[in-house]
């Protein structure tokens, strides 16, 4: 981010303070009706410093966006929009600007340069605009799809939010230089699912997981990890809610928070406070990872489906658990001190239903792999239809819940439900991932599984920065691909997940020797890493192992535990058929040309302070 | 084709005069100014009766077709319209019809299904309707792109055209049934290049080459060959103008013509005329290949560019011709007469350049074949940059025309010129294209290939139909992928193409066998046919496939005849290296919306006979 010289900053301060007079209080009549009750439920502050902060509110019927945008420090105007990963080229923008007389606002795009365009087609409705001590409200909405080539469409899963700084007026939208602007982004679920919230128990009762009074970093990045204890004897509950504690004021800085528990063959686990990758934090801490409760920016409280409750306490179960809180500071303020944390609402009277955790994809083993300077390389993991039948009840169960996984390359997770060969339902889909915002998202619609039945989860990277092959495992720079799904009734399968076959693999190694020149390590002494790194990244090594990853038959995981299989033969499984998929949902295009403005909206002629 | 019942017809005849009184000579006032001289200059009858006859003519500059579209016998209305491969599935539509009361004219377009909607955005717009002796004429005009997902992208090279009558009344275009309708299509190259004709030499001469009173047989395809000759002593001369000769009444049966030069090693051909496939035909005439000139439905008049001319006549060359007539005769009409045949305009004043015909593409071998059931295969053949460093001159030459040429399962067929690593232009595209309308087209614009500049040709196959690889060859059911470029001045290079080098096919059976539970023939006494013949086409043998043919070396056909190369080392070539590819044109949307209709547009609701 660049930061204007001090001379910029004052004139554009003045220029400010010309814009503000320019805005009346009300522009446009509230144009179609937004959602009537709390108007807008969701809210995330854009920037570091809290100057822009977005509230929202989601309308299915209408399939459109309601935003609410208030810019506290109003210079000569802002940009805001949505783009596929954070960038501010190509992105879809709504921009407030002034020319020095007028206050305009409008629907525009940046091309791959940067360069923004005001757009033919306006999407983005302004519905009011609203001057008040805190600063200006802009309320507009935008429909999810536009069918306009330069909008991005509005999809379920991640959506990277970006912002920025008009300093100056400007005499067209042309003379933004992106590049000069004070910009940054947001990641965020925008289409919150419309589900309502199951009432809680009269015998609930609340515990707070929190770092008490932390003193916040000043560094980009810190994972604060607490350790916290159940009371002795705490008998078995279930976990029926949870919601974040924010403490005032640290919004933008707490950028997500979960709560583990520590496994059950530890007897006590020592008491600690302090950054997880410091030196003096205990290593039993590492055996704290099982997810309690997780929550990420922008997230409201987790309901469990009334019938189901995450059991915690009781004997067979840790008295310990971790609290890790991601503090994103990249204005490195210093300082600032923190508890923030996560309230449980628990209940002794245990609901039917245990909720279970699964994990599906890939198993972490260096036989996949994807090779460098790729773009979009798909990896595929199945849970098959052998496995789910074994371990599965006769009536299946219910995913709720999901979050998806990845290390740094990981750019799209999808996991799909195939039934009888046929592509059926989408259990969790993010087209805009990223390793920087994994959440628990509860699903917009629960999703049954039943013995027989397929889930294959793919995850698309991108090793454009990578001068080698990333392989699997448990690396930071290697590569997973896993979707942790929410389910109940609990069942003993905790992980159904594959891997190619090595032998395939090895067919492979031999059959690159075949056909290059350069000479791939193929002796028995070679790790399959060692291999991977030798093999020359030509078209064709990419393109069979592409086709090696699709057809070669693979080895399963279908585990009670991490090391614990069902009974069965588990190598050499041929890879799920799927005849049929799904068809992309192609997007409604707004109904009427006719409600949306022809151009930019003229904020005011008018003049005298608003 | 479906005939209604005679009392349905007689209904729909009933129906058909209360549409004529509806109306009336001019609706709709010539919005924007078509093409002032010879408005229409392009004319093809739709369907075998001659029924409808389409007029056009194309502003590059407005980006726009203007149809004429005269209905000589209308019943209850008309659809007319443009799809990918001349379905009516997936179409895009006008459709002319009445509900009894009102006639109305309207953009629409048909689902997967068949099933016709109006469209929302209506692109087709009615200049005027005017009745006359001969039947109604409509004038609509429509631009190349609409930016509609629902409409057909009008581009270079073959358009399928469809067609359809309506025998009734409709209470809406929902109620087409269109599997019902008296349907056909007809294939055209709508964007005919607008240059401009150079004047012919004063000297000119003509000579009709024609098959003189034809019996044309009563059956669907008949390819009529005639032997002509050239007189003796005839003195080499350059063709510089030809056009067809089309027999009045039989415009819609005369589908194509060729005249081809025979060998010149032969002293004598014997004289005939009669089917080509006639076991009468000699066995000689399969030796007059030679293309001197090629017309086909809806084509015009071809001009040698004023610099060149096509030699023919004179010492070394065959005195003997072939005329080919491809008779298209779906309604098998007999007893029909005709002395069609092309007209070639020549002249003893040699021009400065000889004009030449170049071969590039693929090598006819067996090694490159296309796997049975894929939907859109691609194949490739170059013309190496070293092949056109040696053999061309150091001003290069100039492609101004091109024939496309496949097999049956011929999709899409294009050439790219690319230099230093870079696609630069296209030689010529279509991407509709069809084996049965191959007509030699005058480029839009000339193409400078330069030495050291590499040609690649790209053909698409749909093999859906086959049960085995489709592998390459001369017989029909084997492919073909080649460009026949017209070019001048005239060099020794015939042929520049290429095929995978056969080791590396011979290194992917063993890869085959590697990888498959299936033994694939490759012993040594096993062709390359019988080696295809037997790989079990599953996703990896598929994917491998591709890969191979994107990466392997190639032998190059770098030759001055069919027989002999230049000289040069040709076998193991690497595959030229394309760094940047040409971006796919973008069509333009049409400027304003405000001058589209929002709805069909009503003809009349006058009464009284037009």
């Amino acid at each position: 981010m660049q930061v204007p010289s001090p001379s910029a900053r004052e004139a554009a301060s003045m220029y400010g303070t010309a814009v503000a007079v320019f805005l009346v209080i009300l522009v446009a009549a509230l144009q179609g009706s937004a959602p009537t009750e709390s108007p807008f439920p969701f809210h995330i502050p854009l920037d570091p410093e809290g100057t822009l902060e977005l509230s929202w509110n989601v309308s299915y019927a209408q399939e459109t966006v309601y935003f609410q945008l208030l810019v506290r420090e109003l210079k000569a105007g802002i940009l805001f929009g949505m783009s596929d990963r954070g960038e501010l080229e190509n992105a879809d923008l709504v921009v407030l600007w002034t020319d020095g007389d007028g206050a305009y606002f409008g629907d525009a795009w940046s091309d791959q340069k940067g360069q923004v365009h005001l757009d033919s087609q306006q999407d983005y409705q302004l519905l009011r605009a609203q001057r008040t001590p805190e600063g200006l409200y802009l309320l507009f909405k935008r429909p999810f799809g536009t069918c306009d080539p330069n909008d991005y469409l509005i999809e379920d899963g991640t959506v990277h939010l970006v912002y920025g700084l008009l300093e100056e007026p400007l005499r067209s939208l042309e003379a933004i230089n992106t590049s000069g602007l004070h910009t940054g982004l947001q990641r965020v679920q925008l289409l919150k699912p419309n589900i309502s919230q199951p009432a809680l128990p009269a015998d609930t009762l609340t515990m707070e997981i929190r770092a008490p009074d932390v003193l916040i970093p000043g560094q980009e990045t810190t994972y604060w990890c607490y350790i916290s204890e159940l009371p002795a004897g705490f008998p078995r509950h279930h976990i029926v809610m949870y919601e974040p504690i924010i403490t005032g004021g640290n919004e933008a800085l707490v950028h997500h928070m979960e709560v583990f528990q520590c496994a059950a063959e530890f007897e006590s686990v020592p008491h600690f406070s302090g950054p997880c990758d410091s030196k003096m934090k205990p290593e039993r801490l590492n055996y704290c990872r099982h997810v309690l409760a997780a929550w990420a920016l922008g997230a409201k409280a987790f309901y469990y489906p009334e019938e189901t409750g995450l059991a915690f306490g009781g004997p067979g179960s840790s008295r310990f658990l971790r609290l890790e809180v991601h503090y994103h500071n990249p204005l490195m303020i210093k300082g600032r001190r923190d508890s923030s944390g996560i309230r449980l609402y628990y209940t002794a009277t245990l609901r039917r239903f245990d909720a279970g955790i699964m994990e599906l994809g890939l198993v972490y083993t260096p036989v996949m792999a994807i090779p460098p300077q790729e773009t979009a390389f798909v990896l595929t993991g199945y849970c098959t239809d052998k496995c789910t039948q074994l371990a599965l009840p006769p009536s299946g169960i219910h995913i709720f819940a999901s979050q998806l996984h990845t290390h740094l390359t990981g750019r799209k997770v999808v996991t799909v439900l195939a039934r009888d060969g046929r592509e059926r339902e989408i259990v969790n889909r993010d087209n805009h991932y990223s390793p920087h915002f994994q959440e628990i998202r509860m699903l917009k619609k629960v999703v049954s599984v039943h013995p027989g039945d397929v889930l294959i989860t793919s995850c698309t990277y991108n090793t454009e920065d990578r001068r080698l092959a990333t392989v699997g495992g448990f690396g930071i720079l290697e590569e997973m691909c896993v979707n942790y799904v929410h389910y109940y009734p609990q069942t003993r399968l905790e992980l159904c997940k594959s891997a190619v076959d090595p032998g395939f693999l090895q067919k492979y190694f031999h059959l690159v020797n075949r056909f290059n020149s350069e000479e791939v390590c193929t002796c028995p002494q070679a790790s399959v890493p060692e291999q991977f790194a030798s093999v020359p990244w030509n078209s064709f090594n990419r393109e069979v192992l592409k086709a090696l990853y699709g057809f070669a038959p693979v080895s399963m995981h279908c585990n009670k535990s991490s090391a614990v299989r069902f009974q069965g033969e588990w190598d050499r499984q041929p890879l799920p058929e799927v005849v049929s998929r799904l068809e992309e949902p192609t997007p409604h295009c707004p109904a009427s040309q006719a409600q949306r403005p022809a151009g930019p909206t003229v904020l005011s002629i008018g003049g005298g302070k608003g």
